[in-house]
């Protein structure tokens, strides 16, 4: 059986992910949205972030859009109606007075962990929820989205002072959205028989692996966590010192031929290779392969919005739980960074580019 | 909390219902089908009976034929598919010799129960299945009615003979699914918090109820079982002889003001009541008033198919669980009738009508 | 793996055991014991019975009647405090004025299922409860006793015609609870790995089986249901008529060896032997024999209260499900008897004989 | 309802504690036991040690040392003959050529989680195993004691060298179920409604709180993490070095008082105080006060084992779970140390004592 989990990160990028329930945060008190630090004018960005919202559910029938496959996957129309709601609740109804929203009820079905924004829907239920309907939540999203324009237009430069921070929030919590999207989409056409592929043409998984080396990086005593003027979550905070160890790291992300050889050696099978109540996992849950993957024919394949592919043996192996790729650290003679380590690689490296946006989908 | 189960039967209907997975019958060996008895020539019924099945879903949007929300609940969908795979799989790919399957998965995901077909798609996961799409199962369906036809009109009168069993039996299940669809597709909008109607302009449910009478009924031994020429179901034979105690049977269903009353004299709070398995039940769902009930503002309303309305005192109490049916007959000083009872009271009675074909929704 | 469930009952039993929380009877109101019928004076009978319930633990450890191993078995333990509970609630507290209990806690942790005696300790719980220890709870039991003796002794003969039949129930009550004692035991054992026999000397299930044979009835419209003066339980109740067609009944229980020739041809594989919801319990539970049988060596063992045995292939097979039974019957062309059948056969036989005082523990 | 977990540590402890399946460490391979390091000749320890394991016992019945009340709460007995199989299968089967066990079904029975000395019995299934008794429990542990004894007395120099880091390894482990026998022992008699005490004439849990203060550490580069030359466990190492910004430590751990003065501002009931694991827990549980703690009387009463008192506001807060401790430290301005915290401020003081040898045993 492959090991479990939509939310199963891969192995490069284990760490920070954005999450639509983030563990590690205090829950907010009656006044506070999550922290929002920035005030960079959205301009046009508004549009272009949430255009990529619709745009992206093109190819899916109604049907698609609609199911629940397990607790953490949700719908696309949640999704669609969800990130509506936000600037409906934290936009429209508290800066534009004469807002009517067009039907109340969605500000219970549509709430999800924001406690002090009132009750909500039970997350495990949101794949029963058949109405409103796609259309119907693509005209609250229109319907949202001229209020949101209006209320820019209209806005004196003291109000978009004010409003600059909470868009900016919105749209970063509209990107988050934007890759459970995808995450779920995937999880939902994966466990249909048919074995759907998210739209026709799309490219298989990239795999231009270099030859592994490694990157050395002295001890010292670094300052980690966000330092710029821009938007950061609160769990990017407080910047503050931590001192590291000399260390190396890989030059890129383990392949998934290199993971193959850690099945073959019995990995999947070796207790010592893991953590406790990741041996435990891999027992209750019958793991023998990364999540998505199955054996077939003498080979491995694996389900990708593509379709059904084999799988690249040069391509970054993803979809692995926390616990596989420390299992696999430790069979390959290494560990996994810390998130000082990590944080400290990384920085160097100028941040640009949009996975999904350029329909690079397979990490997600 | 009001008691579950979409299954639940109107007391006046406890009985016979027939059922997806016949409890009391065993197993199909590998050749039977569920026993027909019946030869009766199809006609245009085929058509009509057909015809229901897909003009009920015309008031629904794509989304509303997708969503489980319980196990023993199928998307509308489904049982589209479903009914469609039966006579490809018992009629057209048995003998129909030149018959080209659209797709050969459906076989595997439309299955239901017949173990002997083959394997299933799992029961409780059929609402995570968004393609083939309402418009595919409905391109499916009108492929495989397209070649019953044909099959039809091409068959001399010898294998007329032989098709005719089979064709009445797939009728008889298709009106089965009749009755499913309308009962599962009740339950789907009623968990939607905006308690959506299936269509509007419902009548609400009838209340016509005459005075309570009792009919009597003689000791003797009576035959019971099915006698006549026509189809019936395997567990409805063998003809059989079963000594009936004189006994007398209620003139009409209990009404919704019966129930209130049982409800307002503490019936679900009393043990004495309840079979001992019944009162674990009351306990252990919180049980306080019938399925789909809820009170509000000092009475009760129900959700129906035309919306959520007051409870009408005078209509026939509906969607009662075996338990609470025999709990009320115990607080009326009454107990439920033997099915001998039932069926000897109830064949006087000349069969005739349609609910759902008659929009009489209320008692699914 | 084998059939689960220490209450199985032994295929020629099926039917009538008398059982701890009765699933056919509405709960007791607030007067009512379960009712008794019959009124024959308790002379020595009492200590003849409840001296088994004592003496019956003499080769156990306290360690072996604390155990619970699953929610329907109880610690011996609990039974034996149960029993004496019965005694002092329904009859010293109610009709032996000065009577002083131990201690009042014990009235609700030895309650079982007397819903109006007041709330209960949680049934699947009765293991964790170590106090008051086997001495202890065998202290209170000479005390009831010493204080029931004292109550007949005193009471005039009045009195005793009004004690009589709660003395006769509580002494069937003591008479069930000796069955479940050994039932309960028996399963308490069986998971050890040690196997531990119940006493050491028991002599094994014993096996003369005679030819099969069957015997006729002839149809007819039979009187059903409890007749005497004597004492019986309210499920016995009421007499009624009940017409049977003709039938054969075999002559004797259906033997192991009968029972390993279902298994050996593929009765626990095929499907079509099994009612539908018997077919999901073997699937979901992976039945392949019956409970407390293990396939070894070659051929079968099971475990008794004298320790693991071979299989006596002459004996009585037991500890089926009804759903076994069900499935043997329609394999061997037969099929289980009807109540009434079966107490039409039976009851020309003479009752008596005692099977746990005479250790006969093979069917229990 | 209170909060849950025997193995709920104080407030003042959260770390280090010694825990039966260490989370954080890898499976052990096949040949490393827990790794220890240190070489301490045993001495006349090891009687001292083991002697407690036995001498605690002697105040209960067997059937207290039976029961097992949830998963991760082993019967007394279970640690009696778990802490001398230890012994048996590390040190008399390697080491003493001439050794004969009593019995070897229990290498499976008393095996925990060292999953490379083979199966082990489930561990949530150690309250079904009455046998061997608790006598035979005594006796298979005098027989090791004795072969133990014998061993070292026989044992030259060098083979004394060899076997005394294991022997420290069996202490330690030893001294490790005495913290878990007595904190199982707790839970074990508190879910008993007679809330027996483990033995009359306990002590009440102390208070002598000193006022609050707050002791300050300077930031800096420390070394963490065990540098002795006696025994430590494998996760206490490697060395390492972590910076620590300038923090302070409260003087003593926080009382019952404050922790009353946290439930009545509302502590339970504020999501912002809580992680958000927490917070789901509190809701999913229905905390509302420590576990072991119950609302009585308008006051707070605990369980211990001495019987049910009240809580006493000086006495140190314990059994809290880590959540708990976090909302505290969060309502209180404050927060909880990081393991380099604790460990800097806690290694200045001496380690002496032995908290359940004085029968000190509030904390556990």
């Amino acid at each position: 059986m492959s090991s479990e989990g939509p939310a199963a990160a891969g192995a490069a990028a284990v760490g920070v992910s954005p999450s639509d329930s983030p563990a590690h945060e205090p829950h907010s008190g009656p006044e506070d949205l999550p922290e929002a630090r920035g005030d960079g004018a959205p301009g046009d960005a508004s549009s272009v972030e949430e255009q990529f919202t619709v745009d992206f559910c093109a190819p899916l029938a109604p049907e698609d859009m609609v199911v629940q496959t397990r607790e953490n996957v949700s719908p696309t129309k949640w999704h669609l109606a969800h990130t509506t709601w936000f600037w409906e609740t934290f936009v429209l109804r508290e800066h534009a007075p004469g807002y009517e929203p067009i039907d109340d009820t969605y500000a219970y079905l549509f709430n999800s962990y924001y406690i002090q924004a009132g009750e909500r829907h039970c997350r495990d239920q949101r794949g029963y929820i058949s109405r409103p309907t796609v259309e119907q939540v693509l005209g609250f999203r229109r319907h949202v989205d001229e209020a949101m324009h209006a209320l820019w237009d209209e806005a004196d430069d003291a109000t978009r002072q004010q409003l600059a921070p909470l868009i900016e929030l919105g749209l970063q919590h509209e990107q988050q959205h934007q890759e459970l999207m995808v995450t779920d989409l995937k999880h939902v056409l994966s466990v249909n028989p048919l074995r759907p592929a998210y739209r026709s043409g799309l490219a298989p998984p990239e795999g231009d692996a270099p030859p592994l080396a490694w990157h050395a990086f002295d001890e010292g005593l670094y300052e980690i966590g966000y330092d710029g003027d821009g938007f950061c979550y609160d769990n990017e905070e407080p910047r503050h010192r931590a001192f590291v160890e000399a260390f190396e790291l890989a030059n890129r992300p383990v392949t998934n031929g290199e993971f193959i050889a850690f099945i073959e050696d019995g990995g999947y099978e070796t207790p010592a290779l893991w953590l406790s109540p990741g041996w435990a996992t891999v027992q209750e849950r019958e793991w023998s392969e990364p999540f998505y993957w199955e054996e077939k024919g003498g080979g491995y394949v694996y389900y990708t919005l593509g379709g059904e592919r084999p799988v690249n043996p040069d391509a970054p192996a993803v979809h692995l739980s926390y616990y596989e790729a420390d299992a696999f650290a430790r069979w390959a003679g290494a560990r996994l960074p810390s998130e000082a380590e990590w944080e400290l690689a990384a920085r160097s490296h100028p941040v640009e580019g949009h996975f999904v946006g350029e329909e690079r989908f397979q990490p997600v």
